[in-house]
């Protein structure tokens, strides 16, 4: 383990972008960050957003390396005239920029290797600040840079997420890791079916009687809750983490099978795993859900190996011809409806042949609500080998989040089936 | 207009919560925060997020109060022990938390009012910075506070976006307006179809005469770009909006039909109009992006008007039977080809009736590649009365980054399609 500087407790990132400031432009390269420091059991205190002006930069730097041991900067390594993060650093440092050549014939080659010329202004990316350590740039023209002063550490990584991620990844794996102290460790619980507050609800008496190195956090967004304990390791590991098994099971255990993971999954993962498992084949028939399920269980790589087919029957007209709904049903119960819903699923459960079906129906939204179908209404329909069943949801929100909410419901309705099979096969095999 | 300090330069927000600093939570409400600040011609400088640790709360707002005239800070205001913005801001001012008897009734009447009694740890939040005014939460429990010292403003916002919007739309509207000064005018220009390089190449020579006054931004994610002019209204008003109009004229000369476009909407909502207005209809065939064209499409309100159907065909099965693809052909060509993007484009048209229709073969990895078919490789088909094309591409990245991409370049052939036919109409009727 290397020496820090222990009069800087802190870990910050800063990125550097005007438009990270703009109303349009998430800043991602942090939560990729906070997972990889993760692993060294590091945690981020700060983290700042800060335009492409000098100035702006230079005093953001100037308060990073008041308070912070480990700095990591993104963006503003590029070679136009809004890159500006090294020139900031280097006159904070009170240090010069050094031209490199071997940077330089770098930068050259790739243009070259693409049969392009090296147009002038990338030259500026082959200026270094002094003293400064390279990290080389495989996936573009702005090499990193790592410093280290008085046992603290700055380290400058260019903004495109396909170079940062190795540069980082590397780092993590090295450089960075030489500094590694006790590491944090983390259990999750992913949680659907039951709002926030019932949880919490349920919960209580778990919070009572929590240890003080463990921290608790639940944290809920539309049809999904996250329950997270993190614990720093300290003096007594084996006990400590006992302690944070003990607490995971106690969660389990109440809450039983709404956790839908332990290991981070998302729902179409869980749910690939199991009809892989199992060898089943899934089949989904949207309406107003408008693929968005079957974009969510291709996005599983591997899905083409249970997932056969969907169809989007966004019109009356498709999900009579496709699905071999009846007209007249549609004209009775209207086309969001229970009866429609059971209609479609065993529609395309039939034609497919797949082993479970699912279908959607209902009114994503903002328009087309009516007082007995208000915007949220959604009708989830299962079919599987003997049976099928149809359920009712009303959910809030915008027109994405009723999309997103109707297939979170859809896909926890086949785990849970799923499960239910499972248990029976294990109660048989008794 | 009403008189700042001066010497504070700057616009800055902070973002209080643990969760916000974790790889799985996105800070967004600065999003929300940065368009609003925009209708009053203000951009952030800066903005920070921070865990509720108080100390660490207390190190960033003693920075903002450095350097910021107008500091918002969301988050941390709820009735757990985690919540402690306002402590730290009273801390750092050196003023008390004083208890207002009247809030305290009020979030006893919202719990009232749905049959509840409030928890004990709710009246924490009845606690307010000494001469902070209050400002009304309708939507939650936890009441915001603004702070006027020496002409900087302080204004504490409650962190849940439900909460925060209402009242920061209010605040905009009012309290914030009086301090406005003159507004920044912005032109975004989208582009997809080509790359950062080559726009930056060919928009050079605006570039090169740009008024000091004017910014030019360019941002770029796979498979779009944005193209942002952003002026600070001077004292020649108007004289400033003709320069950026002229600006972003000469931009649109220069790159055409490659802009898909001008007001910020998304290439999906572009369709919708276009579709909309020539009451055209469409419908699609997918098997490598897997839903993800019929969820784009279906994400805009009001598509039930031109989107009837959309199949996700991602057995070979499915294509034959879905489709009539041939058996043979895909057995001779294979199922990821320009042979199969013709037959699938061809069938799902003839099957629905629409008058425009895509479809997509590809591979999107990580798996399933091959040295002939490489992963990212994708034909894309297009079907219109009297013709058909199909194009090959071969993109970067990761699964979900191919499978945006190629539902980008499926929705941009459709676009340009549209507008050949939209210019070929206009020359016969001249």
């Amino acid at each position: 383990m290397k020496k820090l500087n222990s009069s800087k407790r802190y870990i910050e990132f800063i990125a550097v972008g005007s438009e990270l400031l703009t109303p349009n432009f998430l800043e991602t390269n942090s939560l990729y960050l906070a997972e990889k420091l993760e692993e060294l059991g590091w945690q981020l205190n700060f983290k700042t957003v800060v335009s492409d002006r000098l100035a702006e930069i230079k005093k953001v730097f100037q308060t990073a390396l008041k308070r912070s041991w480990l700095i990591l900067m993104s963006g503003g390594l590029g070679p136009t005239e809004d890159d500006r993060t090294k020139q900031a650093v280097a006159e904070v440092l009170g240090r010069r920029l050094i031209f490199n050549r071997k940077i330089l014939e770098n930068i050259r080659k790739r243009f070259e290797s693409r049969g392009l010329e090296m147009p002038p202004s990338n030259r500026q990316q082959a200026y270094i600040i002094e003293r400064a350590e390279i990290l080389e740039n495989p996936n573009g023209t702005a090499p990193g840079m790592w410093l280290e002063i008085r046992g603290q550490i700055i380290v400058l990584l260019p903004g495109p997420p396909s170079e940062l991620k190795p540069m980082l990844e590397d780092l993590i794996n090295s450089k960075l890791k030489a500094f590694q102290r006790k590491p944090l460790i983390r259990a999750i619980l992913r949680v659907t079916g039951a709002g926030e507050s019932w949880i919490e609800d349920q919960i209580k008496p778990v919070y009572a009687k929590l240890p003080p190195e463990i921290e608790l956090t639940t944290l809920a967004s539309p049809g999904d809750v996250q329950i997270r304990l993190s614990l720093l390791i300290g003096k007594q590991e084996k006990e400590e983490r006992l302690k944070l098994e003990e607490i995971r099971n106690e969660l389990l255990n109440i809450l039983g099978d709404k956790v839908y993971s332990t290991e981070g999954e998302s729902l179409e993962e869980v749910i690939g795993e199991k009809l892989t498992f199992s060898q089943k084949t899934l089949a989904c028939a949207e309406s107003c859900t408008g693929g968005l399920l079957a974009h969510r269980i291709t996005n599983v790589p591997g899905s083409s190996n249970y997932f056969s087919e969907g169809l989007v029957t966004y019109s009356n007209e498709a999900k009579i011809r496709e699905l071999g709904v009846p007209e007249e049903l549609i004209r009775e119960k209207g086309a969001v409806s229970a009866e429609v819903a059971e209609a479609m699923v065993i529609g395309i459960r039939k034609k497919t042949g797949a082993d479970f079906a699912l279908s959607t129906t209902g009114i994503a939204g903002p328009g087309g609500g009516t007082i007995n179908k208000p915007v949220g209404l959604v009708y989830i329909g299962l079919a599987f080998a003997g049976g099928k069943v149809v359920e009712k949801s009303l959910f809030r929100g915008q027109r994405e989040q009723i999309k997103f909410q109707a297939t979170q419901k859809a896909l926890d309705m086949l785990r849970l089936k799923l499960i239910e099979i499972e248990k029976g096969k294990i109660e048989k095999g008794k």
